[in-house]
């Protein structure tokens, strides 16, 4: 049993806006122990596939600070190669915001999105996702802002949670490190604001799972997303309104 | 609508063992137009995270003849680096065979398993994953055969499928190369011969899907998944027994 | 001695045509149990050095499945570099297709040829050159046949065939593995149709060889390209007269 | 002439310890709008060319985020190698650190030293020489409270500042990035408590500079490192007294 | 105390020009045993952030011979990158030559300077510097030669030279490598002929110095740089005289 | 018709010992303008594959500096990767060397062989070849005279010259960078001193070649050869004889 927490509870989640300076978008989002930084670039151009379509692009990068881990890694810059690791999840969170950003009103642009995890205990690409989706508000807001963008390219909000089965069978919602370790089933659950899929990504860990277990996770990641599609709200601002009438829309 | 097929129709299948000659297993299998070889070896060794602990440990790897596909691709050798498409199959054919296969009963050995299309039309990774479990069966067979191994290390069978939701809402099984261009919603599902789950990966191409369509397409997973079975349970022969066994075992 | 042939005979060789579907030309040839996939790809431009010469170019990749042989290598793409063996042999028959191709009247297009060893067992670089120009024939056959090209651009047929010298003093012809690895000298041949050289290797292995020794071997490969090239010709159907015409004109 | 401050004005300097919770020593350190995580590592064994001599080492590694900067600058994982500047920069911030620190006495262990920029504004490698030294001093500190070490291996404080002359031949202390892309002299002084000189490195930009701005420049540097030995006494606490007992031994 | 030369006193040292016949300027100079080949190539074309603007560019690159040095080093081709040492060096012989060059007055061209190390005995990035300049000077001594450009591009002369601090407290000049290795403080001058500083490089080899120390190093410096720019006058016949001008000029 | 000098003609080819100090063996061979560093180097230890066999290894490293050709070349340590061509060359200078050491009487050694082309005119690899040989002997003879090894470990004398084809059909001996370029053929013979072949390669640049030619060739490349000994024997003095009667027993 969870000492501190209930199995459908949430760590402590909080979300602090303009972190950084330079970036158009910048977020230092918590779960619990898991710190990132999540920073969103514009780039006036896109990639060489994209070029002359009239249509932009939004790409992530992930990364950790050597020491955001209990063991000090190795720096994948020393290595000269980006591990296996950090490509799924960087792909991951590109797709992800892809699936809420309407690339065809954003002109030839790129969104360079960089998840740096500074700290981490469970739940780093979760948290990151959750970021990030402010970070690329606030940098598009600012476009709209300036005059640059007409309207919000935002198309519905966009959270992500990690749900699991422990040893002893029980299904538990936002895994920190050490339930991570020893959890038999790991899933992490992208979703829109409306409740809609937008990655299922469920691995046995040397185990497997059942449909009910299934059904469970996928019932207390739905709790979680909701409480987290609440804190985005607060963190961006008079944004929430607009994304809100843009998913009705979209809804119908 | 599909021409050729039902939506809950595989294309044809066919699983050719003993392929080449130097591999303990070794195995063609053809998902329709897809065409992998997959190739188990055995290595007395372990990676350097596992040695002195008498356990063994499967790792695979994943690659694409340059003209597996419609336009010729660089070959990942010239260009010095993996894609992470390619790092991300190769983990989960890995991950996926870890889940039933028995790593404490065959010593510390390594079963390199190398799944490489020869001809590309859709579902290299499920063809890959399904055709690799037999290829692990033989390696390991042959090492039953042979003495070095006291029994079949395989706890159950595994095969992946491929399904998704085309443009006009419609859920298909075993997605060709066309489907999956056109899908709005692409999900791997990799199964165990008892129907439990060992990895699911459900995106959304700048798309989401509803639990609605995530329960139908689970359904027409199980479908595909059953024939699988029985295709791999012709091409490994006496062990096809064994492996029943010892799942039903594993069942209580 | 040799006990399942003459040392002047070659190993049983077949070639399989449009082995794989995509590629412009395709075949997977054997000499005994070394197979070889070879595809040739054509792309719509040439490399920077060639641009805007208006002529054509032809480049060769070579590369073996890790299981190919005996003890499993590691990938290539994996090791993030070419090693100087694949590198020659990649050279090696680039260069010898360029011999009988007449890149002035091809355009301003590359050939791409894909040499893939699937099985190895001695002899894989003169079985890829060997099957590389039936596909490279095929390749431009299908732009003669859809207009693209007025007349096959080739000028002569092309084969090779690896010569030895056994520790005993014995020259042989089309050696395998075994034979191979105990050899005192290698020697690969590269020849025409018409009986001229195009690449001559001769290589003593921790040894040396006479003038004698190299006389002996010139003339056992002699017979090997003959034979080779009759299987060429059966394989390339209508294309065989057109060749043979075109060489016969280069031979005034 | 400065808007904001004096030529011989620091910016405002914080040091904030412990500011992630893995590391041994964690410190984040702002100079102005430059801000640098500081982490310290101790790892249980030395660099092979140590191994066997029972005396330790210490390493630095140095990175940017890639939106420190005004402009996104691409990831050096991704480039897969690290730029000159950066090797520079984190071969700077080890041997500074080596000089202050008596290896002999800290057994065979190394400390890690990660120096991450997440927001840049000029002085980078400075600050972050003047940060790794307080996240040194506590990492050792915390060897010593838990007995590893029986005494603190640290024999001076270590403080780091830039100096430059700009177009106007004004000397100035502590450039901020804008007067640092505009100075014709940039030099930075790596200096212990007692005064002593570490590292030099003064550079004219495609400009020159004369003895008498030499010792000007040095002047300021003294002035600078004077006020952040202050600060650093603070960051550490009970740790400044120790310090300042072994460098009087030292000096005598 | 030294054996073979006064503490203010350099090696024998060398300048034979025209070394190799390909490059615009080739020089091999001598520092005692420390031999290098320093070559400056002329590239009709400048680095892309400097294309458009009318100006040139100066890039250096330095390299050893595997066995320059008394123990073999592995080649820095082979390990597949640059050494931080090697870039180091590379970036501070560029750096010091465009201080004395005019690149606005050369066109859109890149001087290429290659430093080249084939015996090591101490001093090889100071006898870089001072064998480039020479070779520089030839190159673009060429140009005007030949009319491509008006008039000589460089505004002063420039040298280098190591002084440094044993471990007996003595200051030396123009280490040699057992000097280099023994020495508790390192420093790199490089100086115009006015006497006006480009890059000051000084490092307590986990030692400190005072400035007193400092100012005795500057002054053995500058005794040492006197003496290498008459020989490279000597070296550069006719330009001599026109750069002795052009400083002049400079200097009101 | 060659200009300055007849078809069976070598340029004037000179060979400097001791030319580096540190190296074992250390040579300048000259063929015309084509000028070669060749070092050996005595390494106490075998690469792996090696070890615990008693029996030695000869290894070897080929380069040019970037501006020994008419046009700069990109350095390979900044390419980050070795060509082809270098693989190929270093690959057929060790194992030609190989061919006339008895690696199993110089114990678990590896010489290194860096041949380095300070000015490249033409058969680089034959004049490496040539001059590693005499820096090979140098090297063990050193071995031989401080006691390491009992007698010289070499078995016969090794030299290599080119010959090719001109486009009038003229046979020719030791090609200049002039006359490789417009060649039909070019071939590269590499002999012992008794006049047997270690590696004969031969290649048609878009062209072919006869018997006849071959046997031309041939011949030529004989009277090259014997001149070549003649100047090796020159060049390493009291080692000539040793060599031939070691030759003289072995022909035996």
């Amino acid at each position: 049993m969870r000492s501190d927490r209930q199995v459908n509870e949430l760590r402590k989640v909080t979300i602090e806006t303009d972190y950084v300076k330079h970036p158009e978008g910048s977020v230092l989002i918590s779960f619990g122990d898991t710190k990132v930084i999540c920073n969103a670039s514009v780039e006036e151009r896109v990639p060489p596939f994209l070029r002359g379509q009239g249509k932009g692009w939004i790409t992530a990068e992930y990364a950790m600070l050597p020491r955001a881990t209990q063991q000090r890694n190795i720096r994948e810059s020393s290595k000269g190669k980006v591990s296996g690791r950090t490509m799924e999840i960087q792909r991951l969170i590109g797709r992800a915001l892809r699936a809420v950003v309407d690339l065809d009103s954003i002109g030839e642009r790129t969104l360079w999105v960089d998840c740096d995890v500074i700290q981490a205990d469970g739940g780093t690409r979760t948290a990151s996702i959750t970021g990030a989706f402010v970070a690329v508000v606030l940098a598009f807001g600012k476009l709209v802002d300036n005059g640059v963008l007409k309207k919000l390219p935002v198309t519905d909000f966009l959270t992500a949670i990690s749900v699991g089965v422990l040893p002893d069978g029980k299904e538990i919602l936002d895994l920190c490190y050490e339930e991570d370790s020893k959890a038999d089933v790991d899933m992490n659950v992208v979703m829109t604001g409306q409740g809609e899929f937008v990655e299922l990504q469920g691995t046995g860990e040397e185990a497997t799972f059942s449909m009910q277990q299934l059904q469970k996770m996928l019932s207390l990641a739905q709790e979680g997303v909701t409480e987290l599609t609440h804190l985005q709200k607060d963190a961006i601002g008079k944004w929430a309104e607009v994304i809100d009438k843009s998913s009705a829309v979209k809804e119908k």
